[in-house]
């Protein structure tokens, strides 16, 4: 795929995805849609921010929700390639739960929506077995969903087999307890970062627009020797369910200040905490080898690829240096791998990588 | 459109949409996903059958929660050939809170997914108007949401504004109280409906198919003599919200039996109640000029056009005959149009149709 001349620089706006006009077009949907705040009836006002993880409703003095919907981008096309529809079925799971669990809310059941050009049966099972199993991670029932063909409005690889999937997870906090918003944060906490799985769900059309050069059937076979796996194995790697080792933490009594799902946006998800503080991550391990031959392959910025990807840390918990310990052990328990990755200080509300000489505000990072 | 010739005889498959082959696809996908209701560690077993409107969680002896997740299938196509988003935002909301009703819950709040080629901000904007009007008739707060990118998976008769949009909605029963789920059904109960707003968001596949010959962009905007309006603005008209025709009902302490919302499958959605019984709906108005028309271009069986299409009643309550007075004064007081249209007979679980000769069993119905 490589070849001798430095490649173009690649962005992800340049694959299609327009982040930035995406971020202006929702301002405008948002606009309408936020007046709704008022319109249901004895529903407590929201205690996270605007754009954090998840919605929570306060429903009455014991019971609160916690409501999150994603999807899993085009990883589905990946699927179409290469016929593995577990790993879609799971990441539609993943990529909500891990997003629930931001508040401290415990997921109970999920809704999926799947549009597609034609209703494969042994397509739909694959789908199925994978939300399955993720299901029986992430402890939540899978209560319903949609199936809605669309014959001539998907399009794919595999003529018949284009389809999106998405779904919708709640959560409850129990006994009155309160959302875990990031309000807590303190100057002197300490991050904790979990390994992510590759690549997870975000960022997937530029990947693809990067890898697949010439025939996508052929190339999606080929083996990345830095990743000892196939385009296609590399790219269809699970989203990591991070509902055990959340819930080790909460039922151990660490003191958890924060916790961010690092999805699209990667490291900045942390600014979605509700805290003006300056995280500098002054520890973070190396990415996978996957993203070092996207950078390559594109000739991406750093400071793209740290916005577009999670570059190697899939989730983060914010806690106070005293509860690192009892984290980190909980942690493990659970089977999680994790490291402490930075520390929180004064300042605005950013993030500063030292090693990499970004510092990321507002949704980029710029080199300095 | 039509010409002298009679047509060839079309059905839904044939317009590219196989509601057999999905109900077999997706029996599949269930066989995974059932299993997944024991993960939810300390939610209740659901009170409603599977199939229903919405799914029902018990979560603690006072708060059980309905969840259900709808898209409005490729209603956005004539959205895409006429630039009317504000109908496709409505629709969006509107399908998911009148699934929610049906158990007898109090919407509070929804979701949306746009998987989209382009974020065009007019599109956006467009889109988030229709869903805060059908939010505030719904007295729902919309939450959240996710904008998914997709240029190049998604495709439609205008280039760079294909869409899907879907929604997931989450109601509330308070008070310990049950959901309604079909269960109070008795022979000599009486099957009140609701008037529809023309297809609402089914079928539109095939209605396309056979109303857009030709160049789609034109023919969208040629009148339909008998509808008054043109096709795109007859396809379009926007799903009725029955959400205050319910509320006054059950407010009013209405002894409500069952509550059916009227979508793809129309009225063999009666079948989905919890009653094996039979419903004798000998009163049915004449179904709005659309459906006529529609049958006419695509020369469609009755039993098909029964199977696909609401033929005018959009939401059906189930009563027994001494409430039916109060029922019809409810609704009229909010504004609601509805009839006594059949009743409730011993018998085998069917929907019979004296005055069409049809017989509704399972998800068809046959010409008798």
């Amino acid at each position: 795929m490589a070849d001798d001349a430095q490649p173009e620089q690649q962005t992800y706006a340049s694959s299609g995805v327009d982040t930035d006009e995406a971020a202006r077009g929702l301002s405008g949907l948002l606009r309408w849609v936020s007046q709704t705040s008022a319109f249901a009836d004895g529903v407590g006002a929201s205690p996270v921010p605007g754009g954090f993880f998840a919605a929570v409703l306060p429903l009455n003095d014991r019971t609160s929700l916690a409501i999150s919907t994603d999807g899993v981008g085009s990883k589905s096309v990946l699927a179409q390639l290469t016929g593995d529809f577990e790993s879609i079925g799971w990441d539609c799971v993943a990529v909500n739960v891990n997003d629930i669990i931001c508040t401290g809310a415990r997921p109970v059941a999920l809704v999926d929506y799947i549009a597609l050009q034609h209703p494969h049966g042994e397509m739909l099972a694959a789908l199925g077995k994978g939300m399955r199993d993720a299901a029986e991670r992430a402890r939540v029932a899978i209560v319903g969903g949609e199936l809605s063909q669309h014959p001539d409005t998907l399009t794919g690889p595999s003529e018949g087999y284009a389809f999106d999937i998405s779904a919708t997870c709640v959560g409850v906090l129990e006994d009155g307890a309160a959302p875990i918003t990031g309000a807590a944060i303190r100057p002197g906490d300490t991050v904790i970062g979990m390994a992510s799985n590759g690549i997870h769900a975000n960022g997937l059309t530029l990947a693809r627009s990067l890898l697949l050069s010439g025939d996508a059937h052929e190339t999606v076979g080929l083996t990345l020797p830095e990743c000892g796996r196939t385009v296609g194995e590399e790219l269809l790697r699970r989203t990591h369910i991070y509902v055990p080792e959340v819930t080790a933490m909460l039922r151990a009594g660490v003191d958890v200040h924060g916790l961010a799902h690092i999805s699209g946006d990667g490291l900045l998800n942390l600014l979605r905490l509700d805290a003006d503080v300056e995280y500098r991550l002054d520890a973070l391990p190396a990415p996978q080898p996957v993203f070092e031959v996207i950078q390559r392959e594109g000739n991406v910025a750093l400071a793209e690829m740290y916005r577009v990807y999670n570059m190697g840390i899939g989730f983060c918990a914010v806690a106070p240096a005293s509860s690192v310990g009892d984290a980190l052990a909980a942690i493990a328990a659970a089977g999680g791998e994790a490291a402490v990755i930075g520390t929180v200080r004064e300042g605005r509300r950013r993030v500063v990588l030292p090693q990499q000489g970004l510092v990321g505000e507002g949704s980029a990072f710029t080199q300095v």
